[in-house]
């Protein structure tokens, strides 16, 4: 009898401690909220693969499950629904929260900057996510790279440009800050949504637009009716990312912080490659069937009168927080380092190795 | 007293099915061998990235020891030592196996092929990690990209090359593959361990030598004593890989497998950002420190030369194995079509945008 007291005491001891172990095997479900409508090509692949690493990796223990724009409705709201806590994480664009805090803007691309390599080298190497870090901490929230989408084409033109003077009053959809130094230039940019950008570049309410690149241009299919597709300068390389709301991300168990955060990262280099390999693809199918696609790059007068336009509204923002000023300083100073190497390797090999 | 058995039992059935539950959290403990020093820069970091991945992610369950060339000093029996299951993992080259299966030579760079951006969707999107399965299944492995250097830089030169002329019996350290293209064009290459390397220039015993590029060139002091680098031509983008040994492989849990592949995956593509970091920085600290070492490319005659030179060789594989005419005709046709990408995109921007 005493016996088996002790033996069901025992028994009772080990079975708590074990059980209490076990808890860590409780499933943690989270929500992501992306700014793209439901299956949107490599953007929503992303959060896909991301989603997928982690419920693999954690063996079913951390669950995320993807809202797509269709779902919640307010592809611009990301940022607020992660920041109140509604949605554990999202995948946006981080200039798009320009209006809310300007030191955003900085994270996605900025015009003549890095080109990818480059932009992950700053990103991981040489202080950019501690930038990123302390720009998204006043809002309760980290931020992650997540997924370059290569350099983006200058746009679709209806006419050529071939002199400064074609620029004057030409109606482009070029949104953000890069509209802005178009209209330094003389240009008028607007924004339209994208379901209307095809009939109002037919009908001539607009005379060009820039979107992405043939990764996601092939389907919008703008090669039909504007013939100049012009080589990029306004965003060498997008870079999308994650937000993760800082309470959530606390909370949870540090192996399971640690699979989001690799999964976050792999995912995010993923979707660079697979720019890169739906460009090529998507070029290819293009000048196929419509073999009539000129590529061209604005004329040298253009590029530098944007470059200085860039300069000078870059430094308009400098004097406005000193946080703005590290964040300019630290990219403009990365990219000279980093633009030297550029230069005398992948660059050199292109122009010389033909 | 009947009560008391009753729960004694219940207990003891409750607590073997948590204890199965548990058996999952046994630790696994792997060996990696690596075919470079201890504490090598850049491609050394990349074992020790991923296994500290492994083992946070996996809380603890999945530890990977890496041991580098000090250790089980076969820095070239990598290959067999994961082969035969010895190690479980390695981290090496894949074309320093070509002598013992030619196929695996395409794996790592090919001279005037892919840059790392194109590589990395040729591998994940593009047919190439299927091909590397093909040719590592026939050795009981798995193999994954390793980590990229970025674009190697074409060697240093104590005479600068003006002509074709300037390639006959030079002397170079130029070991494998492009070593062969070389020789078409009457170089004598040659192979000197690192560690002779700096003496045999110095004392003209060769006249030129190729090691990587400013990310690992600094440490060695070549500048100070050959002023002409030379851009690259013969790896654009070496690609180190990860072998798995088949079996251990197909004995590690589910969720580890995962962790396993998606942390090789991200400490390759964080090695190709710290190539590409380390490069500019100590790029920037040759210039300054020597002023005088002049950065050329090869005049147009020899990269005709060395392309034509190339294109042969090639062709000659091409004849002996049905795999290895596959695996060229897919990097060529890949090739072909993302190259055309790159030159509308990056290429276009770096060559207008300064």
């Amino acid at each position: 009898m005493k016996t088996t007291k002790i033996l069901l005491i025992t028994l009772l001891g080990t079975l708590l401690a074990t059980q209490s172990a076990m808890a860590a095997k409780k499933v943690v479900r989270w929500k992501l909220a992306e700014t793209w409508p439901t299956n949107f090509p490599v953007f929503g692949d992303t959060t896909k693969n991301m989603a997928k690493m982690v419920k693999e990796m954690s063996d079913g223990r951390f669950i995320i499950q993807v809202h797509s724009r269709n779902k919640h409705k307010a592809p611009l709201g990301v940022f607020d629904m992660v920041k109140a806590g509604q949605y554990q994480m999202g995948h946006s664009a981080a200039y798009y929260w320009k209006g809310k805090d300007i030191n955003t803007m900085f994270f996605t691309t900025m015009p003549f900057g890095m080109i990818a390599p480059e932009s992950y080298a700053w990103f991981y190497y040489g202080g950019g996510m501690e930038l990123m870090e302390k720009v998204f901490a006043r809002h309760n929230m980290l931020s992650f790279p997540g997924g370059n989408t290569g350099n983006q084409m200058g746009g679709w033109f209806k006419k050529e440009i071939n002199s400064l003077a074609d620029l004057k009053g030409l109606k482009m959809r070029i949104p953000g800050f890069a509209g802005e130094v178009l209209a330094e230039l003389g240009a008028k940019p607007t924004n339209i949504p994208a379901g209307e950008l095809y009939t109002a570049l037919e009908r001539n309410t607009i005379d060009a637009l820039e979107w992405v690149g043939p990764s996601l241009d092939l389907r919008m299919g703008f090669h039909k009716i504007a013939p100049f597709y012009y080589t990029g300068w306004h965003e060498p390389a997008a870079e999308l990312h994650f937000m993760v709301n800082q309470r959530a991300y606390k909370r949870l168990p540090k192996d399971l912080q640690e699979i989001l955060k690799v999964a976050m990262k792999a995912s995010a280099y993923d979707m660079y490659a697979k720019s890169v390999h739906e460009s090529g693809k998507n070029l290819a199918t293009m000048s196929k069937e419509y073999p009539n696609i000129k590529i061209k790059t604005f004329p040298e007068d253009v590029m530098v009168a944007l470059r200085k336009a860039n300069e000078k509204l870059i430094g308009e923002f400098e004097k406005k927080d000193p946080l703005t000023k590290e964040i300019i300083e630290s990219q403009r100073k990365y990219l000279k380092q980093v633009r030297a190497w550029t230069e005398i390797s992948d660059q050199a090999y292109l122009n010389s190795a033909k």
